[in-house]
């Protein structure tokens, strides 16, 4: 088995809960434990419902279905968000170890250049190897800063794909960051919200986000300018609980039709393409995981807009502003 | 525009039942018309929020999120089912015209060489054109049966993909079915489970299911040989309440466990073979739409097994029978 799981915390949660019906929710690399994990749960007496479906975060609460079949949801690999539920929602979080720490210390003088002061992000499941990156910073020379976030995040220097508070906290008084993590998605949002220099790693060695983030701009602009002549608008919430930004949805539907043109409202339990694909809008803002329109619009026929993409169309703004998903959206 | 929607019937039922937010659900076929129909309805002042989700049937109710948000569903192309809903389920029936009137015709003395009484089923959109086809049979000297079928279809002759108890009502007394429709899984259904001789139509002309229907039962006793050392099952329940056999699932669940194996309960919203990708169970057993585990089967790496085939797997039952949604699974 590739991870430990401290199945000990979590028997110690639903005593004191008086829990007898677990729902077990897992993100697809933790899947595979799902037959173990209730076996575990079953020796101790408990029930257990697995959720089948797919799993991108904290955020990505089960619908209310769940609430009749359990007493808890328990969420393995991340860390708790403050959604609102009927039942308690249990957060497992799940250490990985920063496997490029040498690959940080073959690039130093190459970092040097860049500057004296470094911020530090990281995905939960490597914020807390950076105390370790930051003690290692600081012998070379660097001071190191880690920023605290909102509400939305527990850890100093967490970063979610749709909440980079903590390294916007510090992004004033750092040079460049570096992220502690995997996958382009969170330090791209970080280059894109900071407009910072952002260091990651990969098995090649250490990379810089800013010319991902150029591409990426550049194809956000021709998203926006494509939309542009839309006359029907799809706005797109999700019933993700953490995802469903029913308001600010209700806020644009406003805004698009005091332009003059049509939105409908449109409540999905997982954005995909196909989905999308039989309709006949002109253009969709997705008010769901501000990932979708991102990293995935390509494989979408129309044009995928961000409600911050939304108001550069309608209000002709000209600074692109990174979406994020704040408590006061739903 | 392709179909003629009859609004004013749903704005009689929304007036009645004095709704404000409506819920629109649409199959694919028709998504391509969701803004139009919320034009419609906004026009007479009702708010809409329309389902993103695929629609699959009248089974296809979406999950409890849309009870929050609307004060009743409407679903366009499907015939009422008797589900439980916190919200009333309004269903527009869409009628097709039969387009293979003149097949048939040309097929009369094909057909007639099968037999002398005929069993008549159609899906809803096309069960307004079985008197029709009845007639025409009738001039022709057969004698044509439309039997009446449970609880869970609403129109003489009509089948669903999970309940072919009309055509059971009269197979007994028939030579062979005529099923007025399109598409291979509806037939196949009655084929399988009344054994009788079942023909269908499509551009090329008439055709027999029985081939097919041997085709498929050889590769479900395959799957169900496949599945014969598994000794881990996840039972996949489908949070679509008119799929949800929940109270299946239990007893399969206890079943399997007093066979000395091992099951877990999976809810999940929408079945996909990524969503059980990740699994590291021998087989699955699904609870949600039979047509899952039959005419998708080869799409998923594991087994799926129907609960029927379930009980042919443990308890050695030789008779082949189809999978069907009854009242009683819930």
């Amino acid at each position: 088995m590739k991870y430990q799981f401290d199945l000990d915390v979590l028997f110690g949660k639903l005593k004191e809960l008086k829990i007898k019906r677990v729902g077990l929710v897992l993100p697809e690399g933790l899947k595979i434990y799902a037959d173990y994990i209730s076996s575990e749960l079953k020796k101790q007496g408990y029930d257990v419902i697995v959720s089948g479906n797919f799993n991108y975060g904290a955020c990505d609460v089960p619908s209310f279905d769940f609430d009749k079949e359990c007493d808890c949801l328990v969420n393995f690999g991340h860390a708790s968000l403050p959604i609102e539920s009927n039942i308690p929602l249990i957060f497992i979080e799940v250490d990985f170890i920063f496997p490029y720490m040498e690959v940080l210390k073959n690039n130093i003088n190459f970092l040097k250049k860049e500057g004296k002061i470094v911020g530090l992000v990281a995905t939960v499941n490597y914020v807390r190897e950076l105390p370790k990156v930051k003690e290692y910073l600081e012998s070379e020379g660097f001071e190191a800063l880690i920023g605290i976030g909102d509400v939305r995040v527990k850890y100093p220097g967490q970063v979610l794909g749709c909440n980079f508070s903590s390294a916007l906290s510090v992004s004033d008084n750092v040079d460049f960051f570096i992220f502690a993590g995997e996958g382009r998605f969170h330090p791209l949002g970080v280059a894109i919200s900071t407009e910072k220099k952002v260091f990651a790693f990969d098995c090649d060695g250490i990379y810089s986000l800013n010319d991902y983030k150029d591409k990426i701009l550049k194809e956000r602009f021709g998203a926006i300018f494509r939309a542009k002549d839309s006359k029907k608008y799809g706005i797109i919430v999700s019933s993700k609980k953490g995802q469903k930004r029913m308001k600010l949805a209700k806020i644009l539907k406003k805004k698009i039709e005091d332009s003059g043109l049509a939105a409908d409202i449109i409540l999905i339990d997982e954005v995909s393409p196909d989905k999308l694909y039989g309709f006949d809008y002109d253009s969709f803002v997705i008010c769901a995981c501000p990932r979708i329109g991102i990293d995935d619009a390509k494989r979408y026929k129309k044009p995928l807009l961000t409600p911050k993409e939304l108001e550069i169309l309608l209000d002709g703004k000209e600074e692109y502003i990174m979406d994020q998903i704040e408590q006061s959206d739903f």
